[in-house]
């Protein structure tokens, strides 16, 4: 279990976040990282009303994940992984080619696929009974289809987006795991195969298993079920 | 003027787009780069039409850019002004937290500003005329307008979003330009101030110039005004 509260490594998260959100906070990408390659890391809790003083210097939007390691500090779980990425080869090859492709697919991950997904997640959960949404949702469906059969294509042949399992597979699972509502990833047989084949990963379901368990140890008195 | 058909550094670009698109392909972003530097590239210039054979297996979306650098190939242009910043510390500093910090801006600008950005030129230009963008635009102004107020707050006292100029301004200058019809950027001096210093830079008006001249050169028959 990397959690070890003396390790220099730290990831800051929310202590409890509402149900919906339970299992998908950002921080989970970082903790699944650490997971994979056994990195201790300690956690420094939040709350979700107001923020700790300066934090906003730390995290410009107020978000989680911060990571701080050994005097450098990082915001954005994007660059958050590509930093764990570099300490571990089993999360980043060290060859060139192997490099560029773990990059160019984190950032697909992050700019090409997420922004969609996350829009799908605001027209059919956030905005749901929005007339805005409903009449939207078709077209944001078909790009979104778009988007996943290249995906699909980019993935024929491969078990990994760049061959071996890297962080850019924590990012698009991550993403990917988000539109589990809909039959986007399941109607796509090499897809689905593929976020199953992430979300195997023990290390995923340590990560996943350590969020919830802090957001169970908080939870707000009288809220509970 | 960094561009020479002889050199090894290949970007890929379109060799025409509509007008609308003029100025905002994403080569710009790495041409300006190289600009900073003065590294000599190549341009491949493929057409907007049906793409070269193979070509979705280089860019699993179809897009611009793609870079060839000796033996190593990378896609997403995010991905591709990260790789130019390890060339050079005039693009990416040296230090550990300088690196951490140009990488944090640098997702924070294709994750976190981008995706708004994005969305809304869909809901005042592309689909313009639809009943959903109407609808949506207000709740949608509304989180640009919080996010670019804690990014202006970020930028307080800097001059560049790290410290000295680096390639996450190349991506958070871009980024902010596609907002240009709004106020959203004039709206706020420190904002604005940053957004014109950044495209004040040679660099960037020779980038410009650049792709500006490729689409001039190949504006289709008959459809030149």
């Amino acid at each position: 279990m990397p959690v070890d509260q003396n390790a220099s490594l730290e990831i800051t998260a929310f202590e409890w976040v509402p149900s919906f959100a339970q299992g998908f906070v950002r921080d989970l990408r970082p903790r699944w990282a650490c997971e994979e390659i056994d990195l201790p890391y300690s956690e420094r809790l939040i709350g979700v009303g107001p923020r700790p003083d300066g934090y906003y210097s730390e995290q410009p939007w107020g978000q989680v994940p911060v990571l701080k390691d050994d005097g450098v500090e990082l915001f954005e779980s994007g660059a958050i992984l590509l930093h764990l990425g570099e300490k571990d080869e089993r999360l980043m090859p060290r060859d060139r080619q192997g490099r560029a492709l773990t990059i160019s697919w984190l950032f697909a991950a992050y700019n090409s696929v997420e922004p969609l997904m996350f829009e799908l997640g605001n027209v059919d959960i956030f905005s749901k009974d929005e007339e805005w949404a409903k009449l939207r949702r078709p077209s944001l469906m078909g790009w979104c289809e778009q988007r996943l059969d290249r995906l699909t294509d980019a993935l024929v042949g491969g078990e990994y987006l760049a061959g071996q399992f890297t962080v850019a597979d924590i990012a698009m699972a991550t993403v990917l795991r988000e539109a589990d509502k809909t039959d986007l990833v399941s109607s796509r047989p090499a897809l689905a195969a593929y976020l199953a084949r992430c979300l195997a990963r023990p290390a995923f379901e340590r990560a996943l298993d350590t969020q919830l368990a802090v957001f169970a140890a908080h939870e707000p008195q009288g809220e509970a079920a």
